[in-house]
């Protein structure tokens, strides 16, 4: 499938990619961000990044777990799960099985950093933020929507705790913005937003996760199949960068709506 | 909230009773059915009963369980699951609590006798269909909304194997259409098809689930609160009569549209 | 086996079912109610329906659950369980396995309610009573044996809690009987009171729990093997009407020994 | 209560202790064994010393565990439980709690080890007996009952085995019997067969093993409380020694009726 | 591998049976005891007995669990556990698996019981000691060099505690010292401390942990494979008694090191 | 503490950081990598990084797991544990809480693709490697001693697979060296190798596994407490090369003795 990738040259001789789906190499699949998707949460965000299409929910409580109590900060967590039929084969419920998978364990673990390094404790007071990431359909860079989508629903749910008066001040709360894109190498050439038919394919495999002013919250590159030089990792933060600030466009564009 | 519930007399003189909802006791709640919600499985539909919304996922799989084995015959299981903010307060997740509570597993059998209660097994040879069903709204009638919708997943996955030569009939796999809907007593007033506020606080609560053809499959009633004579019982099965009727209406014109 | 059931006419021409153990449709198998089964219990019951042989025990512990705390309530809870040798080829236990079943928490949630039917809370005050059902032979019915024998150790663990000052009156706690009994249909004739054998041929099988005063605290039906009309239910629950009489006549009969 | 222990002089003027339920320091409880105690088993057993009642089952089956496959050899293990009520205040169930106790399992491995000191493995063949032992009530000495009841249903099974030429020989499988009984040292004072009371205030604390020729096939001596000495430990071996004989002859007494 | 064991007669005549590691009957393996293995732990042993190799650390906590509260009393517990190629072939995680074997649970309370043996829990006051047996390397004798190694770490935690003011007297805590060592009879020989080669030929087995003042704190003798007489026993006490006399003079020259 | 960590000028005038523990900011802890640590597996390293150390094993088994059957390629994996008292606090062990937590599922998949990535699979045909990493004593930087570590003894097994005939050639199977080092930002300067008390402080923390030949396997940076920039990211970059070199020479230093 991936042999439907075809290299053209452009009016000025440059080689040029055109992947499987049509896209540039350094081009977003669609973004679509609903906010309100449900009625409960205090946050509830559909995000829609090509195929992929996660739920996110922001659970605001006030109180923090027994181990940070009495430290007058808050503390945000996130919860990352696959429906059973998200995927072309059905995956066994973790919950029927009895325990979490690592994936599972090591994706709502990047993605309750990547909240947490937006947001002041202190500001938060000792108040509990909860995100809950379920991919109701999978098609690469589930985890990197997660934290996209996750950060709308937490700007929501602040944004409510402010307006019930749980805390004083939203904006102090949040520090910065934050979202996350994957990356990769396939067939020796950098691309941006992998879908799953590029994702199971790269050789790097890389996902990173930026603040609105441009810094990183988490770098995580993996390669396994074919090890990474310093300069392809230069071109792929060149194209994370790129993609992270196009994903924060539609961020505000999003909360822009009410 | 219930007080909101108010006593009217009609022109005729007889007392009508108006819901919260402003629904009469013999109404359903709207219901939307959408086929084709997610792309990957053979069969997937959301249902929203009201506020209630469920994604019924159907697979179908060639092969049985072990236990199965060289009989000839297929099998029918279900899954229930909540997601985590699908209610007013999040609800911890069952795989992370690392065992499923018994609400759970008494709903997943539920809804497993219902569809298997209306699938020829030698029709369906020694072929394998799950069915999903996820929570991602609950406002009551969570359990039916799931038979309701999986229904509707089941015929799809069904008619996906016979095109593709999986079976060799879908109308002889499926010898008939099944729906459930709740019925109650609230206040002492048999009502159809419960929202959470009037099911949280029924005396007596049954969940119906009906063929086509007019018959039953399940039947479960449960008077903690305050037993209920026989009388009550016809009452509330002609209330359940008259709603799987009208569910069963809505699953054909979802089922009519391609 | 069910090849036994013979069909004979009697004097008036109508025809007349004698089952496999030689009962009647309407008859239930022998019932034994034994008090004081075990002396640590402040309920201890065995009850034996025909083969099934369940041990019912009523702990009474003052004080509640967390949950129900300062409500001023008691609370009474159910758990199920069968020996491994119980049945005809062995369970695995599911302490081994590590985990319960969902037959076993469907059944263990019933009883639980059934019984909560028959107790006033507010009566029993912050107090609450464990049941527990251990099946150490299965013919059928345990579930509903486990209900009525339940009872039976409920009212001694009240009575022993008034002795010892717990709580003030046993009778006010008590608000009704219950007792619960199987109906089914087995090739077309439905029956009471159905042991193993016609239980697991059962097209249609019927769980039913009444009070003494004749209404229903539980009704679940199920019908995978073929749906059932309203007009068989309507003699389903004649059946059920008849055999739980007898058998409150039977717990009575036992609780007036001492 | 042990203060209800005695000392008096016999009439050659030897100190005489008079235990709280009147027996002397070298006498057994009473010990009653009920063979076909329940009807699905190849051997069931009801043993009561004292207000210790275990019922244990054997269930024959032919093969054995994948490990042992394609040996020749069988296998015989065994699984004790209590119930919720055998004891004074009631436990929580393992089952519920998800996983076992490290006693049960102490107990289940102990029981295992005994039963397979005396059966042949070759003359077994692969097939395999899994002995169950359910403690109905508790009063000290239940796993030394367990391992007596346990003996007489494998004898059942094996017999039956025979019957049903699963096996050649049952004489030749069943290569001696095998019973066992506690001891302990109670105030300093060496004493047979000790009830819950005594148990629980032993500072030395002994059960014993043996096979009806007379020699040890588990010895577990425990002293957390006060260490004991070699003439301790002698006279505590005459004394299981005197109980083995005697829980024997109640064995084979119970065997040759039928 | 045993056949290596030779019998050869002394100057008397005497035969006397040489062990595949060239050791006598009743010789220990070469004992080695390293305090202050790690830094982090009150208390930190390695115990070396031949090639079986223990990490034995002591954690001294102030405080006890919930059920000891309250009592004036400290406790001791103590957890074994085996490294994955401790042995010959890699034994899965019990961390992987999910649960502990009964093997490791029983050997676990066994070495609690050994060491609560020699402590004053009044002198310890409401402290806790926890000690861990890490089996870096596995060739008999495990959990014998556990409770010998784990002594050693209790000495260091306690006289840790005394320095740092949380007990008044280390002295006074240490009732005695205790060792373990195994013996048992291989081809009819009776033998002191047995490498795996031959434990895991061993028709009798026994772990006795012994005192400082030579009183049993634990017996613990299986004959799963050829019961064994009270002669034999008597040889085999004396052994235990030999080899403990020795270990406790290795541990005294450990401690006596500083 | 890190309060001990001065600032001074060098002879050129240029400011230096001396760390807590004297070393300069690009300096690594003392490595010490010790071969055959136990007897029994194909590959056991103790490696020491400062006061980290880690016991790192390799075990190789004939045959892959069952999803790797018949594809003609070998499979590596790894799992990761603490001891409980290898940290200053005694940390509960995941086998006796029943579960794996996050992190150290997290560090085991990470150990097992770093390894992965320099192994042809093809070469090492259907065999199985398992590296087991146990971390006798903690002090910052657990898991990248633990891929430094295991690659010692990922080499021992592989060539101990060569001298049994298990595969053909161990250079063909070993495609490269890996090693991995941590580096962070302490109070904004970057620094190498981080000791548990700069580690706990630090604002930015990334682990960098390397090949021999300078490329990268796997980058995981994290910044949860300040972002960091593109600029730190190369300063980052630039000490975990300098600190990987060094690592390697260790590494061939300790493969050189025999």
């Amino acid at each position: 499938m991936l042999g439907r990738m075809v290299e053209i040259k452009d009016m000025l001789g440059k080689h040029q990619v055109i992947r499987a789906d049509g896209r540039k190499v350094d081009e977003l699949r669609p973004v679509r961000i609903t906010r309100h998707f449900t009625d409960a949460p205090e946050g509830s965000v559909l995000i829609e990044c090509g195929n992929t299409r996660v739920m996110c929910t922001a659970t605001f409580t006030p109180g923090v777990p027994r181990w940070r109590k009495d430290s007058g900060l808050g503390w945000v967590t996130a919860e990352y799960a696959m429906l059973p039929r998200a995927t072309a084969e059905r995956t066994d419920r973790e919950s029927v099985k009895g325990k979490l998978g690592g994936r599972t364990m090591e994706i709502s673990r990047l993605i309750g950093r990547c909240l947490r390094g937006v947001v002041d404790m202190k500001a938060l007071g000792e108040n509990q933020i909860q995100l809950d990431c379920d991919v109701l359909q999978a098609d690469g860079g589930t985890r990197t929507a997660s934290v996209t989508g996750a950060y709308v629903a937490l700007v929501d749910a602040v944004n409510w705790a402010e307006r019930n008066h749980h805390i004083k001040s939203a904006a102090r709360v949040l520090k910065d913005t934050v979202s996350a894109v994957s990356v990769g190498v396939i067939n020796g050439t950098p691309m941006l937003d992998l879908p799953y038919i590029e994702d199971s394919q790269a050789m790097t495999d890389m996902n990173v996760a930026m603040t609105g002013s441009g810094a990183f919250i988490e770098l995580q590159g993996t390669a396994e199949h074919r090890p990474f030089t310093r300069a392809e990792l230069g071109t792929l933060l060149d194209l994370a960068e790129k993609g992270n600030k196009e994903l924060q466009a539609a961020q505000r564009a999003a909360l822009a709506l009410d």
